[in-house]
């Protein structure tokens, strides 16, 4: 077991009508908001107009139109520029995971002097942020609970993942309602995104008894719940448990005394979105089975195994590579049944960038020091099967 | 799925060797220290030594000899007096739990004017507290990471936990190398404890699947490191794994969403402790079965039948309440394999307080609304079932 430093500061108010917590909640950060949000879903909701009223004697600057992998020009640059120009006090997240990542980089941004580029690429680091409450819409990224974002660059095709303790949300609203109106396509993407962050956490070197039940546990609740949402648009328990399965995703108590796997799906995929803008969990359930069979060797079979048997319930007495290969094959079947398209080809992507994202991936992600260690060739390969 | 409000703002630093930061988290909260511990295992383990050279510019007041089932005269008392003469800022609790929960108590009498035994019994509540930073030598009781503690007051046969959002440790240092030490009863206890935490979250009215997924990985993890703890108490990674599954016992994490059980065994084992004195982690193992055989009915059957299956592996084709009974029998056998004795008459109790400890708890700990309800008729055949 791996010595660690935790410790997630954030407040989760969980549960159907908690918003009326809003204002009291609100007011202990101050009185100038900068509310942030997407395309306008939460207008449809109901939500911006149940938030102006909550917050009718504060003070509200709002920056709305922030996208899917959310941009450091116009988005973040605009928000930050919004809170030095209002003297802003608190963020007011309201949306996805999307809007949680940008609403942190203006977080640190707002108090900071330099190129908030700088802070996103890891070349200077926050001494302070504005805090940030949220409202979650979305059962994916598990942003309210963490303290990273992921940034996109369009000019560079860069996608950057980055983490700074200062960020974590102070407060975030978790009502499972909110989601119900979340289409069948990005309920699924949305669970294959949580899913992916458990397995870059249960694909180890070394994993305690504790960490791998959590894991599985994740797991099956975030399959089982999520065909329960894509039945059942407004079951609320269902609704309920895939939000807060999600929310763990990133926080750490997967995985807390396991050595670092680094998260290689996600590598990949930052490139696939950074070079093609796709859905980021869309993205992982295509790359997921096929680093998978990629992977599988006589190293790493035994955590197949176990992931085949306690998660899928494949027959514990076969042969072991026969358990990880059906372990493999059940993983590409349950993303295909609910609905995610399975291959490059089906998101707009062909072979004519591969090498060059392969490259891109190889220089910026340091697979090479990832459970399976991935060179530049490995990730081509991943790629081209998965096209 | 219920609606919860739920941070936890402690700090884990977890792992070998880990102490030499202590310096580091000390200095943040002042330089006048009330060091409190236990009976002196801690000298034996050169801890005490390692402390005071860590913090050999800090002014450290002491409290020694904090027992067992802590109680309210002299300990917290004292240790009440100590902090407001000597302006005390940070308190230093190096011990298990009840050292724990003595500091607690201790750093919310420090910071309030009244009769400390107010805040104790919820007549009154604390406005304010000072910092507790832990350094934990037991596995057991997950104080280190909760907000609760458990105080005894001998004269009245009173053993009351309580809860203060107040009083979670700042910081809680974790290096499993400190149990190395701790006596076959003691880690046998130790598991006892913290299995029976997550039992009293596990068997509720509704649970979630990721919340049972949690608690059956936490069981099943318990029982398999107490194995290799007491077969090789230096075993690291049994003891690690032991420590951090405990540490997480009472936080809520097991259960967040879960309606409320009421924490039926925790409720008759205080009143034991309290009578008798013994050791809580035995008073639990003992209570464990005969409450589990006590409240089994067609209302309960289904969460024995899981309970059974998942933590115990028994055949799921069998009829359930064939699989509820074994699974209770096993609950026993493990206690007893471990060396806990499974009688009350094994730790000094016999008949003569029953009434009278049954008609204490029926008054004084709410079970009537407990999972499975109890009375004081219910109590006493427990208590008799124990014998």
């Amino acid at each position: 077991m791996q010595n660690f430093d935790y410790m997630t500061p954030t407040r989760l108010i969980f549960g159907k009508g908690v918003i009326e917590k809003l204002p009291e909640v609100m007011g202990k950060y101050g009185k100038k908001v900068l509310l942030t949000y997407g395309g306008g879903s939460i207008k449809k909701l109901g939500l911006y107009d149940k938030v102006k009223e909550l917050l009718s004697d504060f003070d509200i600057v709002e920056l709305s139109g922030i996208q899917p992998n959310p941009k450091y020009d116009p988005s973040v640059l605009e928000g930050v520029r919004l809170c030095k120009e209002h003297n802003v006090d608190v963020i007011l997240a309201v949306g996805g995971g999307s809007v949680l990542d940008c609403s942190k980089a203006i977080a640190a941004g707002a108090k900071y002097d330099g190129d908030v580029w700088d802070l996103i690429s890891y070349k200077a680091f926050a001494k302070d942020a504005l805090p940030i409450v949220d409202i979650l819409t979305l059962a994916a990224t598990g942003s309210e609970y963490d303290c990273g974002g992921v940034i996109s660059r369009t000019e560079t095709n860069d996608k950057i993942g980055y983490v700074d303790p200062h960020l974590y949300p102070v407060v975030s609203f978790l009502d499972p309602t909110y989601t119900f109106t979340v289409s069948k396509k990005q309920t699924a993407a949305g669970c294959a995104d949580a899913m992916n962050h458990i397995m870059e956490q249960y694909f180890c070197e070394d994993a305690t008894l504790l960490n791998d039940g959590f894991c599985e546990a994740g797991l099956k609740s975030l399959m089982i719940n999520a065909r329960k949402c894509l039945d059942n648009p407004e079951d609320y328990n269902a609704r309920a448990e895939m939000m807060f399965t999600c929310t763990l995703g990133c926080n750490g108590i997967y995985a807390l005394g396991n050595s670092e796997s680094g998260w290689p799906c996600h590598g990949i995929e930052h490139a696939l979105s950074a070079y093609y803008d796709i859905t980021h969990g869309e993205g992982l359930a295509i790359i997921t089975p096929r680093w998978m069979k990629h992977i599988l060797s006589e190293k790493t079979v035994d955590r197949f195994v176990k992931y085949g048997v306690n998660v899928f319930g494949i027959d514990s007495s076969l042969e072991k590579f026969d358990i990880a290969e059906k372990a493999i094959q059940a993983t590409y079947d349950f993303f295909e049944s609910i609905g995610i398209p399975m291959h490059l080809k089906d998101v707009g992507i062909d072979e004519s960038r591969i090498g060059e994202m392969a490259h891109h991936i190889a220089v910026n992600e340091g697979l090479e020091n990832a459970y399976a260690p991935l060179t530049e060739q490995d990730i081509t390969d991943i790629l081209n099967a998965s096209l």
